[in-house]
């Protein structure tokens, strides 16, 4: 291999035992992931997005999938005629509670098992009770609707969350930002957890308006307690535990460049971010942006090239009063700053490095970097412990 | 084969010989002919649209073509200098009647033949006399212009169009619709003629304005008389002969669902709408949209992803007078309702198809049912007698 | 080979001799080059484009490059951290006068030799010293500045450039055009030089505000001094040596076709414009637009479907005077005449022939005729004095 090598990142990719056929081996699975993760759990869009009765179709992992709301619960099936292929979607239709029908041909199928009831144009068909959609499991859960994209038996949902996400006191601000990023999910998950990437945002209005103390880099030496793999329990990187070095300033030419904003003395370790990377896609960053709260992304594999970003926000709290004062606050006041003047800046890094990933050979031509120890432990425990590798979606799903 | 079987269309689908390379072998020919089918004569537009001695380039089945009248004849040649492969049509110069030059070199082409009788830029060049432009066979009748798509002699027009279309006393309304529409042609072809396909039509503003009865859907359970294939006679399948099933009201989940209006007893088979589907592309609705008047539709291949869809009215007159009368009518009070309130539904529905058949292997995941029965006898006569499968163009043709 | 042949061209591009795998085989490198050919000097920007201390990023062959200007030199790297591959060029961000940082994670390269010197999030990382980006030659002559592509030691700039560009009296207007054109290169240069092409410039403003005597097409029937390879000088082709051939008028169906604006007597030899084209990519028309001036051009590889299009004038100055007068005269009277109203006809034709060189195969199927043989000469000479050809770029470069 012709890379320089950065050691102790370098080192952990390459196998020293001969046969390797690949240089980064142990990362194999993740980089053919370019669809995501198969047999996981995905959310999908916020709870009040689809309201009773309501269908919408939605693009994950390259498939086309189509909700309902049917009493209260959302079911989901392919959103894609077993007839002549066209996306429900295009024309939504219900004639009953439990159904859509195409709007080309009245197939009809009923929407809480994939099954074909009934076809209009044909009512005594053949096909009707033979043919069956593919159906995908639902649960919803603080606010937001999760889909299992698989075959086969779902684990439980919390297996496939950031810890703590479905404790009971934690309110989930309901009304988080979701938006289509040009880049692939692996991109983006990667930024989320980089541990140096703050230095992009020593700029931000968040900073700024804060006058926050922001060091240039802050990451860790030691692989020690950065790897959560226990069975039964969610698969995930932790940046935050063990010792941190931050970086305040640096020289360049004899140049000093200096944090804008410093803390008197160096940084406060029992005040500190903890970031984290959950298989399949999930952020947790504690706490952020406010001492009592913390923030939730998700990096949702859409098509190869792009991902759908969610971003929420949770809080524990002891009752519906500090629940909904705690929605209002997100609304007013950090929903704004956060999104569009902090989180933007991670949107331009992810596109940013779209091009080089996918046209230029990234994946093999990059150099990582002490500071990137998190994103290799990633990409060994997804490769690891993923549950499948999601195709290039085409032939419809048979059941 | 893995699909559920619809019995009496898979049926007929999968040879029982072995043997067989494809599971729908009997349509393979079709199957290919992204491109469309070669040697078949297509409508290119109508006459209103080129003025003596104009000209207008036009790509079908992927070859680009440049179309000149001299003397009220139109004839047309390839819509590229034999030089350097520029389209005569982004800068069309003619210097003389016969002619036209390339805007470029000035090479100097007989439309009527195609060869290169002077180049302006080298008028003793020896390429004069002895280069020549593939020429198209062009016929004009009935306000249309049809050229010949292919190498071979091409046989008379009347076998490629629509029973009837040159009748004498057929008036046939010249200034009809003409659109690119995203979706390949084949997918265009089988909604023409798709037999259970009037459910996307019932909600048109054409069905409400004249509270016309219109069932769920209509078909055919016996292929007696659906295929018309003797021979030194256009070839097609047709809908409306045979006995016919009407669907007028359905049920799912204990609701009814009912066409919006039904007469007062069940179909009058004597004031029956009659489709059919011709060889290479056209589609005959007769009577329709009034009862005097039958519609002809075309699909003519623009490229692989997209058809020029082409529509006009067809009227039988004793005379002049009503031919006029009748011209007048159409404008003024169908064509409106037809093509943009009631043809619309089909263009949706053609480019709603369009991902599944083009990305998902839909000509081999689609599951037909016992309406599409005409669909599959159009595929098995298509492959049967069409001419030859149009290629991707590339290479120029030499003569 | 099927084509007819235009004896004088075609004998030169079909070796008799057999074992010739390709019809054309003295063009092949010539074909093959549709990124351009590497080891060679290019035109990057005008001078005034980068200011003192700015960076800009720019494409040339496919690379990404990142040019700026440190104590009034300018230098060049990879607009690619060697990191993650994002472009410097997104947000530049300079911290001293001799170095680049990344936006992204502050990893930072002396541009004078893309060293990386400084790692701002890892201020000790071992990477530091050891790890560089290629960095590309840059000179800055007439207020042009230039790359080498490559990885030779670069020859003299002047190898790489029309004659006489660099001569000390020839003042060269620094406020050129520029833009990008959509088309290959090679179709932009071939009709640069192409002897005929004049045709398409007889309706240009330019022509019929002077009045100006243009023939419809002038070239040459010998390749006596056509073309330019002595050792250790700029190689070329040159269209206005030996024996030219003017059409001024000729005819079509026994229709006269001629010149708009032509000569008493036909054109006087003295007074002829010539025009030669150089490797790499540049362009000398001399004299032109005026008596006493000469236009220089460039066709710069993009990628492989455009050119970075950029057009400058020269004149023989004897002081700083007569270098401002002319400045200003091409400014005012010039500028718009010849790039707006002549040159963007040739921008069309280059344009309309991507079609078909690009998707149908045009560089096997074109037909030259005789005033062809300088663009067969300049293929010929191309495919045996390039010093490279470059590939599709990905894979980073390692230095």
């Amino acid at each position: 291999m012709a890379h320089p090598v950065d050691a102790g990142i370098e080192d952990e990719a390459v196998p020293t035992a001969s046969g390797s056929d690949h240089p980064r081996r142990p990362w194999r699975a993740y980089f053919e992931a370019s669809f995501g993760f198969r047999n996981h759990w995905y959310p999908a869009f916020f709870s009040g997005q689809l309201a009773e009765g309501e269908c919408r179709g939605q693009v994950m992992l390259g498939e086309r999938i189509l909700f309902k709301r049917i009493e209260g619960r959302v079911y989901a099936i392919e959103d894609r005629c077993v007839h002549r292929g066209v996306p429900f979607s295009v024309r939504p239709e219900c004639y009953t509670k439990n159904t859509i029908s195409c709007w080309y041909h009245g197939f009809t199928y009923d929407v809480r098992t994939g099954a074909l009831v009934a076809i209009i144009t044909d009512p005594e068909s053949p096909l009707i009770g033979k043919v069956r959609l593919k159906s995908y499991p639902v649960e919803e859960h603080k606010n937001l609707v999760f889909a299992f994209i698989g075959d086969e038996a779902p684990p439980p949902l919390v297996l496939d969350l950031q810890p703590g996400f479905l404790d009971e006191e934690l309110a989930i601000y309901p009304n988080g930002e979701h938006e289509i990023v040009k880049s692939n999910w692996r991109l983006a998950a990667e930024n989320g957890v980089d541990a140096s990437h703050v230095y992009i945002h020593r700029n931000s209005a968040l900073i700024n308006a804060a006058r926050r103390p922001l060091p240039l880099s802050s990451y860790f030496t030691t692989r020690e307690g950065m790897v959560i793999d226990q069975d039964g329990a969610p698969k995930g990187v932790v940046k935050g535990a063990g010792r941190r070095t931050s970086v305040w300033e640096t020289e360049i030419e004899g140049v000093k460049v200096t944090s804008q904003y410093r803390p008197g003395i160096n940084t406060d370790q029992s005040n500190v971010t903890n970031t984290s990377l959950w298989l399949p896609c999930g952020l947790k960053v504690d706490p952020f942006p406010r001492p009592d709260t913390m923030q939730f992304e998700w990096y949702v594999p859409h098509d190869e090239q792009s991902h759908h970003y969610i971003v929420t926000w949770g809080k524990r709290v002891k009752n519906e009063y500090e629940s909904q004062q705690f929605f209002r606050e997100m609304e007013v006041i950090w929903k704004e700053l956060v999104v569009h003047r902090f989180n933007n800046e991670d949107v331009i890094a992810r596109e940013a490095m779209e091009h080089f990933y996918a046209s230029e050979d990234g994946w093999n031509q990059e150099q990582l970097y002490r500071p990137d120890m998190v994103i290799a432990e990633w990409r060994r425990l997804a490769s690891k412990h993923n549950r499948g590798i999601q195709h290039q979606p085409g032939p419809k799903a048979r059941v």
